[in-house]
């Protein structure tokens, strides 16, 4: 299958596209390097070192024999995606290409503008492409479980059938986003509803919950294929963030009461989920959602999970809880259902001890990258104007590492 | 109490501004006009002959002794927008600048995206200046029942309590809009919502119905305070349209089987409306919402209604049913409700006979003004690119009007 990776140089983006040419599919990559770009912003970078994306693709060559093309340019620029599909002829697009980062669209009213504005006219753009040149391509759309917010009732997969006054109806349900990156989200699944009613367009917005992870089989292969691992306060993601602390014996940053519970998934499982939506088309006209998580935690489970991993590697982990930053609920009900992927026949790694112990053993392994000043949150939702510039000095003392988390690796 | 009109030069918002100003308030018109620009760019001009903004706030000064300042200026632009805030310190706004045509948004994908932006690029300006410098202040947006398509359900005003599995919540009626323009509006109400929820701001969305009538007690007063009256295809709403038509004898134009239903109100309770939002502000942390609409009707209904009067009036007024240029359910249930404004104390102005009868009159009068090529929709929403430059030729034949349109509004 023809399948372009929008975002493909990203976190998500680059495992998906690996595996996806691993399993013989036909892939390109398309990508702008925004994510490099806002590293640069932030003065934070990856906890692992990631090559330039023609590097990454040389070796992947070298390796496998396999060709993964690339278009450098951004999905907002309607001509650059317009070509590029004609040159391409995609059969699937699956589109990571948008800002996604909470804390990010929350730094100021210029990062909330750019970030509803990207990933809006982003994905605008390829819904009038599809239309315009490929009607029957498949757009396989990244939302995010951040979209539904946390009711008090069962959330569904992106539907919920209403009985109200005698009537009942199938509607879309209700959106109640936590942030405006999330809520930028929700604005593309209710542009993406309309197109495919309207033009007969076919798509999947996948509503994914956190990815934890970094190693994949075909990353795995060679350091020069190494992927992002984040760990800084704004796009480091909750479960990664504790394991990059817990090796360098910074405190834990819970949130609150740490009762906010999330969907979470292996990034493995991220990759088999992208292509089960793409083996799996819709109908012309529909727009299907799938929940895209394999296991829900709260926030204070995942940090007590790293406690105890931490400690048989013989860390001292401390939990630090912080005012929260964002506004949220931080105890609430949540049951997400997560079935259709599962019926498509995916296989969940579950979250494990090992899988916690390799993640640290990473952030041991590269270490002397970490910058400690970047981990404490800096972006307060109930502020409008959050200044970077001005940044704590790295005081918060690095621990010595001790034996155990490396000998650990050696023996894995 | 100071309250700050954007979108002031517009159809309702001109009406709204004056109507406040009669009523004793400070009002300030915020505008661009680009209201007017689309006119240019779409080779149309409002039925009635609007003056410059300028030459309108001196006549009304004239007239009454009340003064309207006016700021001009797009609130896209935050700088604009801050320092107009800062300046005439509202204690509400009230948000009618967007780009308010569904067909407009639909024309292709430049328009598409233009609306989005714009609309909400807007409204995030306003909820971040309202946060940095009046926390208090009033937001009242102007939302449209277009932004719940026609659920099987009751609609309800903003909110519904679903009960789920045994469980229950509250929460945001499920949005299914039906064109880039009604999607920018729920974009809008779901930035609303959370700016609230994280900041502590009061608005109110004010879901409006499609608004009918030209003349207000305020409009009346003089010809230079004259307000627009929109008939072609892309701004023109429905019963003033299809007002024009029965008095140029232009065949009615039904689009599909006339059974779309709407929710409708007379511009003289669109003044109300705001007003009454205005004097019962939301508590602090509150989004409300509100279905801005006093009765409903088919598309087909207004038909035959426009038919009756121009029968009375001596006109031959045919029914002419064209494919439906847009997406939508020809048929469908639909019962909104409409009780909160009705509550804090509005007095509707139903549909009339007379209302009708003075709509044409007005139409008689400046029919000279009326270019029938601006009549048939030119915007299909199944096409993702409508060419508006080639414009078919003014042949739809003007009929000759007779007396009694003209006689009747003498006698009136």
């Amino acid at each position: 299958m023809r399948i372009a990776v929008l975002g493909g140089d990203g976190y998500c983006g680059w495992a998906t596209a690996l595996y996806l040419s691993r399993k013989g599919h036909t892939v390109a990559i398309v990508d702008n390097f925004s994510r490099r770009q806002w590293d640069h912003e932030l003065g934070a970078q990856t906890l692992t070192p990631i090559r330039p994306l023609s590097d990454r693709l040389t070796t992947w060559r070298d390796l496998t024999g396999n060709f993964i093309d690339s278009f450098v340019g951004d999905v907002t620029d309607y001509d650059f995606i317009a070509a590029t599909m004609r040159e391409f002829e995609p059969e699937a697009l699956v589109h990571f290409a948008e800002q996604r980062s909470a804390p990010y669209s929350m730094i100021d009213r210029r990062h909330a503008v750019f970030t509803q504005v990207n990933n809006v006219v982003g994905t605008l753009n390829l819904l009038f492409a599809l239309r315009e040149f490929y009607p029957d391509c498949h757009l396989i759309k990244l939302g995010t479980m951040g979209e539904y917010g946390t009711p008090n009732i069962d959330i569904e997969e992106g539907y919920i059938t209403i009985e109200h006054n005698g009537r009942k109806d199938v509607l879309p349900f209700p959106k109640q986003a936590g942030s405006f990156y999330h809520l930028s989200k929700v604005h593309d699944s209710h542009n993406m509803m309309f197109a495919c009613k309207a033009w007969g367009l076919r798509a999947t917005d996948l509503n994914q919950g956190v990815v934890y992870g970094t190693m994949t089989e075909e990353t795995a292969r060679d350091e020069a294929l190494i992927n992002r691992f984040d760990y800084d306060e704004v796009f480091g993601t909750v479960l990664n963030r504790f394991c990059a602390q817990a090796a360098i014996g910074h405190p834990l940053t819970v949130y609150g009461k740490g009762g906010q519970t999330r969907g979470f998934l292996d990034i493995r499982d991220t990759v088999r989920c992208v292509e089960l939506a793409c083996l799996n088309p819709p109908g012309r006209g529909e727009c299907r959602v799938f929940n895209q998580f394999t296991e829900q935690f709260s926030v204070l489970e995942l940090a007590e999970m790293v406690q105890a991993a931490g400690s048989k590697l013989g860390l001292v982990v401390e939990i630090n809880r912080l005012p929260d930053p964002r506004v949220e609920a931080e105890q609430h009900y949540y049951n997400a259902k997560h079935s259709k992927l599962i019926e498509l026949g995916l296989q969940p790694h579950y979250l494990s001890e090992s899988l916690l112990d390799s993640l640290m053993n990473i952030a041991v392994q590269y270490q002397e990258r970490i910058d400690s000043s970047l981990i404490l949150p800096r972006v307060n939702w109930r502020c409008p104007n959050n200044d970077r510039r001005t940044r704590p000095s790295s005081s918060v003392a690095t621990l010595p590492l001790e034996g155990p988390a490396l000998a650990r690796k050696e023996s894995a």
